[in-house]
């Protein structure tokens, strides 16, 4: 019998990634390329066509490709369709699912990229075992994906899992989303970047981020300057803590998770984000959760975030769709 | 063949509500009684007993009596067990499912109150049809039950639905429950009254709202107040309606709902209440959203409260469990 892969697809703003999953969670073969989303969709589909073809060509003869995952930026699961992406110019919808299903002749499956993140966890990374957990993926925004008594929460107009635009302060910081106070502002690497940058304005002490523009600074170079004891990078990421344990006590006053999982660049900082995290989640938690909650960093790293969109085509094959 | 009804179970602070319902959600006797919470529990349960006696005797041999659903604060599903609740001195663990399954020899479901409103909205109520959508029970506190995907979301320690906890101000109000700043300091029929008595305390106008002492001041003065044009009262609903609509957008961005439901005292007060927090959710809305999450006021009243436990009872008869 021939042994059964699925073709995981993760579109992101700068790379695409491409692989060949077992039932398993094995990457039997991987891609990288760059997305150029500011061209037209026809380049895109022409490069991942071809990338699509030299993995598929890889494959032995014992396997057998049966369905197609695929997790992007704003993407509606309901229609199969990429709606308005800002870091896409592809227009107003890209009927994603429908293009590449007549392309490979195979069922495809839609998600956002956090949606598919959150089954990725489930199925094959730090989320084992667990039915009831929220992911935050701590990137250049911060998306969310709910995992709800072991299924993914979806919503109505399939848009659940924007907790990135719950609000912190009505008058806070500008949004790329057209709102002011977004949760994304503060906790995710952009967020923590401005964060500093208040700090500087408002601190005296000599830093190491003092030399670096705006556009230059990564998050790295804010973990590596608070781990060397960097009192602005410190209190940056005490501040990102505050805010972000504050609303995962609200997360939690919905959902009653088992856990909340960080992923993404941000969450690459470990202790020195978490410690503030917890702290403030506990502070603010309801009663009845506190000492519940778990706050975990997901082991999966950006190599991996093909396993999201390989969760997603696997639990939709097992459930009998499409 | 025998008609099959359950017995419906609402304990509530200061009132319990009993009834037999049959599966179309019609009322077919009903009993209230004082729960008298202050005195111990076998009280309650030798009251309880007496009551059901009658209404069971007023069945006639035609219907079946199959299952109880009760609905009560702090109760939790998964151990069957009402759980210290602030206004009840039962103690810490009342095992309220085994004690009455024991009693009347059938098989209880047990949920909190505002998650038993929720199913009842839906099987028999407001939200008839829908798959997605939120209760919001704006009583002495705020209560909340979540519907996804046509299931309630229960969470990982039975523990899901309590928004009346997310945090407005980390300075705000003391609440109840310990912590600052929750929504339900805010919007509840005591939030507003605490609303109205800062704004009694910082404007000059006159109203008749300062003849009234917090202890003697209910909603309904406040609604009267702010429909006879009472500026007072209308700014209380202001502030109301903008604290709550912001946060019924942070519902909205985890939830995706078709719908949320307003349900309890303070709803009543209907369009005064529900214009700004239209207006508000509207504007904190993620754009994603904006024009799709519907603010309905729950068309049941407080002498259906049976409703919800009702629909506990036989949405888990008709999924075979227990």
């Amino acid at each position: 019998m021939a042994k059964e892969v699925v073709l995981a697809i993760d579109i992101g703003g700068s790379l695409t990634k491409i692989g060949l999953v077992n039932r398993n969670g094995n990457i039997l073969g991987k891609r990288v390329f760059k997305t150029n989303g500011q061209d037209p969709f026809n380049n895109f589909l022409e490069k991942l066509n071809a990338e699509i073809e030299i993995l598929i060509t890889s494959l032995d003869s014992t396997h057998k490709l049966i369905s197609i995952g695929i997790g992007a930026p704003n993407a509606n699961s309901l229609t199969g369709n990429i709606e308005n992406p800002p870091n896409l110019k592809w227009g107003l919808l890209t009927p994603i699912s429908k293009v590449i299903g007549e392309m490979l002749k195979l069922p495809v499956v839609l998600a956002n990229d956090a949606n598919a993140a959150a089954l990725g966890e489930m199925k094959f990374g730090t989320a084992k075992g667990m039915k009831n957990f929220v992911v935050l993926t701590l990137g250049t925004g911060l998306g969310s994906g709910i995992i709800s008594d072991g299924r993914l929460l979806v919503g109505q107009h399939a848009l659940a899992g924007e907790i990135g635009h719950t609000n912190v302060d009505p008058n806070g910081r500008q949004c790329n989303c057209g709102l002011r106070g977004c949760l994304e502002t503060y906790a995710s690497v952009t967020g923590i970047r401005r964060t500093v940058f208040e700090l500087i304005a408002e601190m005296s002490e000599d830093s190491p981020l003092r030399e670096i523009s705006f556009d230059n600074m990564t998050g790295v170079h804010i973990s590596d300057a608070a781990l060397a004891g960097d009192p602005i990078a410190l209190k940056a990421f005490d501040k990102t803590g505050e805010i972000l344990g504050g609303k995962m006590a609200d997360i939690a006053a919905h959902l009653d998770p088992e856990a909340i999982i960080l992923s993404g660049g941000l969450s690459k900082a470990g202790d020195i984000l978490l410690n503030p995290i917890k702290q403030f989640m506990e502070l603010r938690l309801f009663n009845a959760y506190r000492g519940k909650i778990k706050v975990l960093i997901s082991t999966t790293t950006s190599s991996d975030a093909i396993l999201g969109p390989a969760a997603l085509a696997w639990s939709a094959f097992e459930k009998g769709t499409p």
